[in-house]
């Protein structure tokens, strides 16, 4: 392999791929970068138990092409010596499994392994892929994921349940103390029935990565893993086996009290009025609601207690009292990119539900927290 | 206590003084804020094991003064709340020892301390301070203070030795492995010597404080502590116990080589030739001066090798190969504001000291690292 290229372009096609370095080392060969320079262009890949990342540089972007090679090369050093090269073109070529680069002051010389090495990751597609434009896959992951267990005791909650039927999707994520869920339209019917759980935090790396302009991406489903297709990248995420739960019961349509709030209002409110929680004690906040007034408390024997109120709207003249976690509703209210949002409320100990007013797409479920 | 305040102003002055607040909360009183309403204005305290910080607000910057009185109060909750209140003015009263702060929707209340409970902390002055510009102390720190050792095993090195005598006042520090010197004529001469160490951590404290305004500050320096007074802050740290060692024979003037380099350029040299190296085992490169060339080297048995090369001045023919510690060497050489050092070389297992070109005001020195 023998070859010039500007230092922006590779730097930035190696922070892509290199979110898929395995940090672990445990095995060599995932710690490295994949590199193939063939007639086409060249091809970085990056795979760790999780997922596998791949991105292109076409022929034509690339200064100078000398000779055709592969090899794999340790990754973090890679990216932290293109990152402190002070040129703005790097020179790489192999000799055998040594790879060397060059500048007119210095020498980097690493120790590479045979691509041969390299597990094999099937990047495939299918033919009628699901098409996103990547602004409504960002909505799909930012405002589902945050909901995701991060307890590997029920290693399905970890997950993002996607579910796609004619031209519905539908995505649900839980750690069982509540729940998001997104549907959407497609644009086409799909043809099979698709009931997957995708790993939530590959999905929140894949949305950090999908940048601003709004082009479509393609979605390849298997039977153990997903493939996302878009601009000069693939990223293929390993897929959970077993069974979701569930949640459809969870959500009711019934309410004894709705209300409609401000979500930026509420959520400094719960905010401010959490100030004197702690984690460990779950965050926990009262919500009184009492003729148009919401009012938020929360009590410390020992440091004091706070009191916020704001204007609310009712269906009704039904009062509430109901103590839940102000750090899952206010995540919860986060999501939303509406500033009035419906809260339904069925009882004490019922879960709550937000969603906007007469709209369904984005439901999240915060359940109540009993207090004495 | 009965005031109502700037929301900006209050939060500034928190920003100081909570600086010195004890984060292990194992004595309440000292995870509080001693607020002190006087006739002449509103004083804020928090004092540790360590530090002890006081602002002082005029009368006339309050914009009502209703009760005067004074109480500890919780200082993480407080500050926080004061934080996120939207409101521009802050009302705060006490009843008995409860803390209320009232906003027209919201109502804050916090457990205080009777501010009896404060230590007595003696922030006392005496005639004869030592006048320095912020600038020249901001120096002074951040030359040296990076060169304090963090481990515990030997206390007095985890201090800055200051030393005064007539016009001079001159700074060390030294982890036993490298070791900085600052010195400094100042404007008045001092009548007694002063020999003392001041923790480099509470120095590093002060710096980050002192902001960009270039006014004076006065130092007052007793037996077990050192008090810094400069606008409307007092801040006082305690000093260490025992006797630093003496490091004045270590830097010597001799040379067999003195090489001039250009500051920025072998700080990126060294960055990028120890990018194989690991913490584990120092960070050690080698450098070999040959003809014009200063040669920058590190090599991982695993994983590759860097050379890096770069033009200097010698004073004359002498070559040399010397390992040291990257990281120790860029740290001195940040610590300069000059472009051009001089590096003075005198063997392989010498130290080897940088200064600014024919100045001594500051030494930087490092012990090189043996290799095999």
């Amino acid at each position: 392999m023998n070859l010039i290229i500007k230092k922006e372009l590779l730097l930035n096609n190696l922070n892509y791929v290199s979110k898929a370095l395995s940090t672990k080392n445990l095995i060599p060969v995932l710690a490295g970068i994949k590199f193939e320079l063939k007639k086409d262009g060249l091809y970085l890949m990056c795979s760790n138990d999780d997922i596998t990342i791949e991105t292109y540089i076409q022929k034509k972007e690339i200064d100078e092409i000398n000779e055709l090679g592969n090899i794999i090369i340790p990754g973090k050093y890679f990216v932290d010596i293109i990152r402190k090269i002070p040129n703005d073109y790097i020179k790489i070529k192999t000799d055998g499994l040594k790879i060397i680069i060059n500048t007119e002051t210095a020498e980097y010389n690493l120790n590479g392994l045979s691509s041969n090495e390299f597990p094999n990751r099937n990047l495939e597609f299918n033919d009628n892929p699901i098409i996103l434009s990547k602004i409504n896959l960002k909505d799909i992951i930012n405002q589902t994921s945050f909901a995701v267990s991060t307890q590997e005791s029920r290693p399905i909650l970890t997950g993002i349940n996607l579910k796609i039927k004619n031209k519905e999707l539908e995505c649900v994520a839980t750690d069982s103390y509540r729940l998001s869920r997104k549907k959407m339209q497609l644009q086409e019917k799909i043809k099979e029935e698709i009931n997957i759980i995708i790993p939530g935090k590959n999905l929140i790396e894949l949305s950090r990565m999908l940048g601003e302009e709004n082009n479509n991406i393609e979605i390849h489903i298997f039977s153990n893993n997903i493939l996302f297709k878009y601009d000069n990248i693939l990223f293929q995420s390993r897929l959970l086996n077993g069974t979701y739960p569930d949640t459809s019961k969870l959500i009711s349509n019934d309410s004894n009290l709705k209300i409609i709030v401000n979500a930026d209002e509420m959520y400094n409110v719960i905010d401010r009025a959490s100030l004197l929680t702690t984690e460990k004690e779950k965050n926990v906040v009262k919500m009184e609601i009492k003729k148009e007034k919401m009012i938020i408390s929360s009590v410390s024997q020992e440091i004091g207690k706070i009191e916020e109120k704001m204007n609310i709207k009712k269906d009704n003249e039904n009062e509430i009292n109901i103590s839940f976690s102000s750090k899952y509703m206010m995540e919860a209210l986060k999501a939303f990119k509406e500033e009035n949002l419906e809260i339904n409320l069925l009882g004490e100990i019922k879960p709550i539900i937000i969603k906007e007013k007469d709209k369904d797409d984005l439901i999240q479920l915060v359940l109540p927290i009993k207090t004495f």
